[in-house]
């Protein structure tokens, strides 16, 4: 594999996401929780939605001196502090790295982003794998060191190479998968199978110009701004929760060529800052919306 | 009148807008026809839609030595010129100023940046006078000097009472319209009165959160960018050509009411701006699309 | 006074700033105090600057059902929490509204924002006085029904003009000092009495282009950017800790003129927004840094 | 090599950039030319600086039908028209692809994302050679197939090195140098072999925070938005002529290391624009200003 990256250090850390029904005491609750176990906090951020009436809450802290084993502290959380408010709550590791496949058609310029960052040691992550439904970006993966499986698809035999895809990635023990300008529809029993665990790229600010050849609608109505949207996939085409946007200027003097060429910059950036988001466990979603804390 | 203009010197040019079937020699034919009458060209932007195969162009120059006298130049520039290419044209004189009413209900914001602007003579406009549907504004109508017509509207009087408003637009020799956060639709007939020279605020990046509500639907949808659109008004609501469009960031700890206030800012400015190119006659419609020249 | 505003309906809140040293349990100290003594928390904020080992915390609570009389609350906190902490703490309470003085020289634009955001109802505020070394505002002052004070300066009477200066601000009991486009410098002394009390707009993206004239030297330097600063006032001048900055994009075909046009806009939204954080008490200095809470 | 690129077709066309005194008649003069001879135009563009005198002009045409061999273009255009205008003209042919050489040092993000569009085939150009200080990155040219020179530098022999480059940049017949994060000083002697022919990346919005350590000194500063600045390369450091800018907004939650995360965007994309543009001739520099045509 190529790799330029330098010896990270790696932190041994435990994350905690959080939601629930807002109620007075929760936040106390779970500092006291860590503070009395000895858990030094590193990150606390929370937020509460009062329309909604739901506190979330992520928080970071450090395992060293802290007195509960790290196999019992998801037990110890739930039977101590969950219960009690009716959290529903989300326990990582730091240390153990996310496994990613990527899913790509043609384009290559989400790939290379993406591989980038991955060679340069950016993302604390294992990419192990590149699914494509075109032999197009054979020769990237092999560049980079990664393992390629074409997964050709038509109208007929949709079903089966999904099939084959999810064995793919259970082969490879993939935690979650990313969309890099994959131009197929995953079914929606693949999607169910990674819930908020797939992340698209859509090339245009939804909910405008959501569906095939957004740069062409965008021409057609002369707007004077296009954007990029990387989400979560849902059962709902483009309807996913987004996690980020970004936009561009553009003017009457842009050609459908020359929107495209701006948008591939837009969509590299806003795909990969999603994906730092959601490796550094910092997305919760509720309601088809996400929480990107900071 | 407010007024704490400077006397900023009227400039004598006249400005030519044009557009036409793309063909050899048009802007050389154009810039010829100006510098043999020495008129010196102080502005000259041009542009090729090679899609279409339209050619647009905005040329300004000095009268002081122009060899055709103010009131000839259509009748000239139309035999010797736009016949021989088919050329569509608009000729302004800088030292005519158009006469703006504006329409407003009861949200203050884009009002009051407008006769800030007018106010400090940052515009080379009249503002003779403010109608509206409520009578919330009439305060500021008056502390900054302008007449102001309530005209208020219910389901049944919307004929009548627009052919008032279309009188009063009459007797103050109206050149166009600003509706700013105006909440009632105009009618075709009215729209169709003043073609290309009604700009309103939509307060959303346009063609997303079209209607009625759009923060509403922007905080439900869980975007991380709300915009603003100004568009010329058409038959087809919130369809119009798009002048200017701006947004900004948001994120989950937003609530509708933060971003109606972050909206604002927005609408205000984009609005606003919208105004600025009509008035300097920088603005070209062709098929439901804006060339904004710079 | 023009006013335009809603009632609003005024909030019966306390508004607590804190920083001190980082240590554990801070958070969970200040929560439980407020969660004993029955104080609603609606809104938490904290952030842990980690290099320089700052703890910052904004929190906000409900005062109807609390237990503490808001006259004693500074005094249990400081008791029973800032000391064991050796926490810096500021107590706001939400229906005492800040008291504004503006001053100005010649330009309208940051003024006309101000008093049209006062007239509304946006802000929680009273601004009964605009001061100015220059004749030219007053009537935008008197079109808005605010007393307007002329304090004429030069070299040699500077002094004793900031002695008049400081009297109208203790005659009208102002709580903080905004200079929009002031352009006149103030003394030390001046500045020392109004510590983190006195927000000013520069206009360029500081530091770059401080001092006089950052529109010429900007396009002087061919930069294909501009913006603004809002800041408080130190000794130091253009140096004070930075509260708000905003970008526009500029090309080779903008001008100083069109920078000028374009930076104000930048100008009175940012001057605008800073002093809305600062209504808001989202604003903690330490270092000749800002947090601004969201 | 790694490539990936579709056969985009070769465009037969001409591209003149030119500057002038401003003077009556040259655009007429200039397009008239192209006329007369068959030329047909898909590009023109011009810009007049009133407040320096100065015309700018880009133009491209197809030679297909063009009446002059492109070998004796120049000799025409200089007879005929330049002389006349005193012109300082730049002639250019779309077949011949400008080749590039690009100096890294440790860092990859630059280098990476420059390698990702040459391999997908977005520019046209030929980057047949790296060359570094450090072999950190060898890797990366490695798996994209290029070559790469590894010249080391010190106080002692940064002479003899620079002879070393510039033997190896005739070598490989490079027209124009790209510095994608080289964190070495070039010498006057080396800038003045290229004018307007190495672009730099520099990771601040200059002018601000020029020299080491931007990311450092805008944290120290305190701001709430950073940036990265592409620029032609002169005598004097981090004050060449801007090409491009851009920014990202910033809080006072973000350390050193977010800054310089969240900066490595800015400066890859902010690079790649510039060569873009450069590769597409659409730069004129003058007056250590830039026009950069869209």
């Amino acid at each position: 594999m190529l790799s330029i990256r330098k010896d990270s250090g790696i932190r041994n850390t435990a994350i905690l996401l959080i939601y629930c029904k807002d109620k007075q005491g929760i936040l106390a609750a779970v500092t006291e929780f860590l503070n009395e176990n000895r858990g030094n906090i590193i990150y606390l951020d929370q937020h509460v939605d009062h329309e909604e009436g739901i506190f979330y809450m992520r928080v970071e802290w450090e395992l060293d001196k802290f007195a509960i084993p790290r196999e019992k502290i998801s037990d110890y959380f739930e039977t101590l502090i969950a219960r009690k408010f009716s959290i529903t709550f989300f326990l990582h590791f730091s240390d153990k790295k996310p496994r990613i496949a990527v899913f790509v058609s043609k384009m290559s310029h989400c790939l290379f982003d993406i591989l980038s960052r991955y060679a340069a040691g950016e993302w604390d992550t294992e990419i192990p794998v590149i699914i494509s439904n075109h032999d197009t970006l054979r020769p990237v993966a092999t560049s980079f060191g990664i393992d390629f499986h074409l997964v050709e698809k038509n109208a007929s035999n949709k079903h089966e190479q999904e099939e084959l895809e999810m064995e793919i990635l259970q082969k490879y023990d993939i935690d979650f998968v990313v969309l890099a300008r994959y131009m197929q529809v995953l079914s929606d029993r693949f999607v169910a199978s990674y819930p908020n665990r797939i992340i698209n790229i859509h090339h245009s600010f939804l909910p405008a110009f959501a569906g095939a050849k957004p740069y062409h609608a965008a021409h057609e109505r002369g707007v004077k701004i296009i954007g990029a949207t990387s989400h979560y996939v849902t059962a709902d085409l483009d309807a996913g929760p987004i996690i980020a946007q970004d936009v561009v200027r553009i003017s009457h003097i842009d050609t459908v060529e020359s929107l495209i060429r701006k948008g591939r910059d837009l969509e590299k950036i806003v795909l990969s800052e999603a994906v730092y988001k959601h490796l550094q466990r910092k997305i919760l979603v509720y309601n088809n919306r996400t929480v990107v804390f900071n």
